[in-house]
């Protein structure tokens, strides 16, 4: 049987570090434009105590998310060891295009999988580069794309990148900009006719009713007459909307694959939250009636960088790749998965055995 | 065998009709800013003979992308008589995002499939909606993917649309903006097990070395401090290359399809340049060795229409169904091409039977 392996890895943080502190000068409005009365300094230590961050990354001006996932994808490349000319597919996922500055007009045209071929300089006709919108979950669903074209024969080898730079699309009048961070992650998948190594299954969930306003795009809380726009999101509803669903996606996918929960190694979830996640992975244990989480069972990166929406999944598996992650390590025949979830809203989980 | 199946198309053609004389008031500027010196009169009337283009659509202000792919795709649901909760895949080919007016950022936080899941009302959370950015190949190339994961077994039954506001980035000192024009298309494809009906074969082709900087975004053409940008093309080098190249494309993808040349019915190609799509069939049977063009081989809906990217091809598909194509007419059995070319470069081609 073909199976679809990731064969290296690469990512690209960042060199401007920022820690809390640089929000210390901010004035806070809350979405209905009404001051938030804490002083700053309370606002921070509250955002620092729910989600766990305390720096984040943010790209140079001038460096755009296809710079980002080129030097990404030049160590991916590196990483698996293959001939750049003979990938098929180059699948980016993204939500903002490439913007060189904050209010810059997010420019996909070419697209960014273009670019990025480009940059690499691959000449190969046969490699077909495309772009993605999937919210936060774009990365893992274009692998999910790319293990699809390998399993249809399509394509035997694929590059799948995440880039962005959310420093681009700040509201800093919103709690909530202090989140996130920019990055880019990516992989070689290529197909694998030798050893049990690769993606086992997937799961995928939308949901668009209410839901479709949870992460938006809107003007600052602060108000003013500005046509710019930024990210926004309902904390609250994302919180309660992944802690409902993404559990059972991900049991939904883990039951699927046909192996026995006591087996799984590493858990990859999107950097979003750190409450939330441990939250989501707690409820994920409880449905198979395991109380007491595994040790070691959620490498996380989210305290150092933030949460940079498609490049979080990515850019933490080659960090623990590189033993970067504490004492995590994953060696031959691990069973893990990734999950994600972000703007539609979208959710998606995949089974892979390492 | 399962084939791919079009049960049912859809197309939405914006109200407001702009005729030539509009740009009358235009002053054109040249790439390098200097003032192009011919009368506007004479630009234009230049620009109808090389284009064929006699009016344009523009959306009205404050109806953006997804609205027009929303009505396209309600109208290609009732002609395929599906129930809408039935849909598997919602992919959602487009450029630019989601634009109220000029200038306006780009948005696509939740994407655009998302938005349009949610104003179809559909609630199946199984429903995956995307987008995906590849030029104005962008619908085509959804249709190719939409036909994998029917191929796969993943999706039985998909809504494939493309949608673009390009009024919305138009430098109305650059002759090339006059090309332009609003709308969106959409089909419903399916999984279908009887009947010979349905996609045949695909091709695909990227260029991405000097090719990147074909069609790209830009300052406008007089020259001026603002950040905004546009659309813009080097138009000798995109038709040297589509002369170049679609041609081969077409004829790699037909010859694969294993059929007869003498059979092809119609074909379908991006709704670019009157000239340019001329060229491109003429030197496409030359391939062939057929010097003369068989009659009504190539629908054109560009004189009344413009250019409006990714919607131009299943627009045009939705005419001729509809008999709105002069005397075009298609029958069950017809062997027919799809062709497209667009900024990256891209080029693919899908051959179909009716």
């Amino acid at each position: 049987m073909t199976r679809s392996k990731i064969t290296g890895t690469g990512a690209h943080i960042p060199a401007r570090n920022i820690a809390n502190d640089h929000f210390l000068g901010n004035i806070f409005f809350n979405n209905d434009h009404t001051a938030i009365e804490q002083p700053v300094e309370k606002i921070i230590q509250k955002f620092k105590a729910i989600t766990g961050i305390e720096q984040r990354r943010y790209a140079p001006a001038g460096i755009v998310a296809s710079d980002m996932g080129t030097l990404a994808a030049e160590e991916a490349i590196r990483n698996a060891g293959i001939d750049r000319e003979s990938i098929d597919l180059i699948i980016v996922a993204h939500n903002y295009g490439d913007m060189k500055s904050p209010g810059d007009p997010r420019d996909m045209v070419p697209s960014l999988a273009s670019r990025i071929k480009h940059n690499l300089g691959i000449k190969n006709p046969e490699c077909i580069p495309y772009d993605i919108i999937f919210g936060c979950p774009g990365w893992l669903q274009a692998l999910m794309q790319a293990h699809a074209a390998i399993r249809s024969g399509e394509a035997e080898t694929c590059l799948v990148i995440g880039a962005e730079t959310l420093s681009r699309v700040l509201d800093a009048s919103d709690r909530d900009s202090m989140i996130f961070s920019d990055g880019a992650g990516a992989c070689i998948i290529q197909a694998s006719i030798t050893g049990e190594s690769g993606i086992i299954n997937t799961a995928v969930r939308s949901d668009t009713s209410e839901e479709l306003g949870y992460i938006y795009s809107a003007g600052t809380n602060k108000g003013d007459e500005s046509d710019t726009r930024f990210i926004k999101m309902n904390g609250r509803k994302v919180y309660e909307y992944a802690l409902k669903y993404v559990p059972q996606a991900m049991k939904a996918c883990f039951d699927r694959s046909g192996r026995n929960i006591s087996d799984l190694k590493m858990i990859f979830l999107h950097q979003a939250n750190d409450k939330m996640d441990e939250a989501i992975v707690q409820r994920f244990f409880e449905l198979y009636g395991i109380t007491d989480l595994p040790v070691n069972v959620m490498p996380m990166n989210i305290a150092m960088m933030g949460n940079s929406s498609v490049a979080t999944i990515p850019t933490l598996l080659h960090q623990v790749l590189n033993e970067e992650i504490g004492t995590f390590q994953l060696s031959e025949g691990d069973l893990i998965m990734f999950a994600s979830v972000g703007a539609g809203m979208n959710i998606n989980a995949l089974t892979y055995q390492w």
